[in-house]
């Protein structure tokens, strides 16, 4: 799994048209406004689907972990398959994203998960200190932190 | 290289705090705004300081189909680190974006390139049609268009 943590002012979202893979979504999900978001853009990738359940364990604490830090009020999941160039099957990226919801709302956070399968416009506000963008590799074995400036 | 490509409304950034590998700058790129903008988000990869050349006229070519097809007025080129676990050296990032810029100006297109190895925030605006979000992996070889839907 490759996620992309960004810290916002806010995150905006509208669903426009469906792919073929789209979930079936609630009108209330067909938009969203979350401010002071944490934002974890996710590719869930094949290698993924050998241990789901650990995966998601090592994805959540890490998650976790930066909401902490950074102040942030809501966890706002988006998937995002342009993280990655090996993914995973849409059923086992739709899995993996809830049960990440799941186990965050455990820990206690407010928890958004944006739809799976659509096309969508979107807007967000990167805040820009240090820890507002970090990027990581999470495996069932590890969660790689790559160090980088950009 | 993987390169994102964002089909905009617009594009805001501002420089907040340089890193250790910050490019020096002049006043009036400290911040910008770009409306109708196609960001192209770029992690150059250490393989790609192999043959640069090639490199960059695969990526500019590519950039320059995309741009045509979405109808953007401007290309913004901005250094992301995040989308690859396996970066080249600053000094070859700097090298290759800077020529990708020159490339495509050459082109005759509108072309602002986002300081390097700086912290900044930033806001974009993301039109949502099935073309304002793309991402490839570009190799001295090939171009990858990854076939994904979200
Ligand atoms: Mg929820
Ligand atoms: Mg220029």
């Amino acid at each position: 799994m490759r996620i992309l943590l960004i810290h916002s002012d806010y995150l905006k979202y509208k669903t426009k048209s469906k792919t073929r893979i789209a979930e079936k979504i609630e009108d209330n999900k067909k938009e969203g406004v979350y401010e002071n978001a944490l934002v974890v853009f996710t590719a869930v990738e094949k290698e993924d689907e050998v241990d789901m359940e650990t995966v998601v364990e090592n994805a959540i604490n890490e998650i976790n972990d930066v909401f902490g830090k950074v102040g942030a009020k809501t966890v706002a999941i988006y998937p995002y398959a342009h993280l990655s160039s090996s993914l995973s099957t849409p059923d086992a990226a739709k899995k993996i994203l809830t049960n990440m919801e799941i186990g965050l709302e455990k820990l206690g956070l407010n928890v958004k998960r944006v739809p799976f399968g659509w096309y969508k416009s979107f807007e967000i506000s990167c805040k820009g200190h240090p820890l507002s963008e970090l990027s990581r590799t999470i495996t069932a074995e590890k969660v790689d932190k790559e160090v980088s400036d950009d």
